[in-house]
């Protein structure tokens, strides 16, 4: 069944009579994306290492004072390479080599943004409960061997690299954080992001691996058409789209990260690693999509291969949506601000209304 | 195409092979919800009248020491009843009549708190930019004559009932706003709530019609099953549901209030009016449902049928997925509470981080 049942889109596609169809997308995915056209070598590249290819474009309307401020952002989902008892360093050099041949796709495809997933030099080692051997995965996010080779590839290919990894934290008691290191195309470290919201959920109890995230919610500058990249739910900061790496369950999987998208006015990048590993039952895929400030959305990748999902933005659609929406002219964060800063005292009492008789 | 295309749901259970249908109502639905079976006169009342009935089923686990806390909710979505050339005072009792049908209907079913649907007396007229004559729609939420009609079906039949009406604020300036009483199943009015988030979008633009609510959000206190209601969305002080009834577009419409029911660990449940008026191009049907806090919903109601949706919820599931997801624990409020605060300042500005090199 997992097998056959590859992802929700081709099923829909397989199944239902084209009017039908056309209803049913637009229904659950927005206005519909186009596809977008990539280059022979890249799709060689893909079907010789075995990955999923799609690209996907999301345009704003032609404005007079502005040109298109197109971006093409790239989203990778994949497998862990070697078994988990390899040493460390040869699983760690399996992602390695198989990352560089994404990215080289990547860059055949003209991606300016590329984000992977969550941790993706280990596998998913936070359900085991065992601390060893999986801690050795973290490194520097100033100078390790993975920020290293980054650097090496961003300025290689004049690319944006995403580069979330277990970061050890050596000047300070030897933490662990969650982190993203945002890799100019020059090469440069432009900054990080640490992950703020750590699941305590049953066996994905992440917050005894690593701490919460002590920076905030950042906003990053690049050289791409003043793209800002953010990683993980941030908000009022002028981002242009936000690169994330979430969730519990898969019906969940297709609404967080939209609903972020257009409450907030920015692109969101959700995406997922695939595949199960031996200390991984990965019984619940999600497929990496983009989703835009518009309610649109990509079809999600592969639930269960490897895969580049290549989407070229109009940046210029953020603004657009609020202008049209509103959405920060109604927000109320006055009264938001005041309410939280109320309800996060120790003696609050929250304002709940008894019938007269009931009091 | 829109009279063939009666619903998501319809469509789906018409093409799908039994096994593919079960993998993508998970995937879109979350874990399957059960059908309610409804007594046979509700049933005929419905099939008379002409109104759309369903029934569902949203169970908890069973837990040692609390019984099951279960409440039936009844969500209402209708088309006008008279063309709006008639006198105001007719359409309003068109209007009433056809609710004083489906509220039987709703207390043959055994629901103990109904909601209808955003200004449920009037045509959908903010569209309009009209004030003339639909303002005159406007009436007291104390005693105006939709309010005591209210308690007297609250009190026949035992059942809280959320009535959303264009308000007249008599004793301020004679404001209007957009504003939902709570009426105890025992007939006393328990207290009003204001829509706090009021569109500016092109023909929506309602901020022109009525006021923006200062009530801040609340929470009230019912007799069944110390189930707590509030309308709009709200967060923080112990709700078991939410009644809403929103929002701009159809792909939209079935992610926001199911990602505050997720995000916020309770029942919400979307109610959209359903037709086509004359001064209402409807062509862009949203269809009630009710989202629970563990990402399940229902299926919707018709997108063009009057209808009555019954779902029995055990209120012990809000605490279950707290406790299993932990979202209170790791939702970081006082960051929030921070950044908000700071943002809302008139000289903030966005930690945006840039590169070195373009400083």
């Amino acid at each position: 069944m997992a097998a056959e049942f590859e992802s929700l889109n081709k099923t829909l596609e397989k199944n239902l009579p084209a009017e039908d169809l056309k209803e049913v997308k637009r229904i659950l995915y927005g206005n519909p994306v186009s596809d977008l056209s990539l280059p022979a070598a890249a799709v060689s590249v893909a079907a010789e290492l075995d990955f999923e290819l799609a690209g996907y474009k999301i345009d704003a309307a032609a404005e007079e004072l502005r040109q298109p401020r197109l971006v093409r952002i790239g989203a990778v989902q994949n497998k862990i390479v070697e078994p988990t008892n390899m040493p460390i360093a040869k699983q760690r050099e399996g992602l390695h080599n198989r990352m560089k041949d994404i990215v080289k796709a990547a860059a055949l495809s003209k991606v300016n943004v590329i984000c992977f997933q969550e941790c993706w030099t280990m596998p998913f080692a936070f359900c085991t409960r065992e601390k060893q051997p999986w801690t050795e995965f973290a490194e520097s996010a100033e100078d390790g061997p993975t920020v290293r080779l980054c650097q090496e590839w961003a300025k290689r290919y004049n690319m944006v690299i995403v580069s979330p990894i277990l970061e050890r934290d050596h000047t300070h008691q030897e933490i662990l954080w969650n982190t993203a290191v945002i890799i100019s195309n020059t090469g440069e470290v432009i900054g990080k992001t640490r992950k703020n919201h750590i699941p305590r959920v049953g066996d994905f109890n992440e917050s005894t691996y690593y701490m919460e995230g002590d920076m905030g919610h950042q906003v990053f500058q690049t050289q791409f058409d003043t793209g800002r990249i953010s990683w993980f739910l941030v908000s009022l900061q002028g981002s242009h789209y936000i690169l994330v790496a979430l969730h519990l369950c898969e019906p969940l999987w297709s609404i967080e990260a939209r609903n972020a998208a257009i409450a907030n006015s920015y692109f969101t990048v959700p995406i997922n690693r695939v595949g199960t590993a031996s200390i991984l039952e990965e019984n619940n895929p999600r497929s990496s999509y983009v989703a835009a400030p518009n309610g649109s959305r990509t079809p999600g990748l592969s639930r269960t291969r490897d895969g580049l999902l290549v989407t070229e933005v109009d940046l210029n659609l953020c603004r657009q949506v609020k202008d049209k929406w509103g959405f920060q002219m109604t927000s109320r964060l006055e009264m938001y601000a005041k309410s939280l800063s109320e309800a996060v005292q120790r003696n609050y009492e929250p304002p709940i209304v008894h019938e007269e008789t009931t009091k």
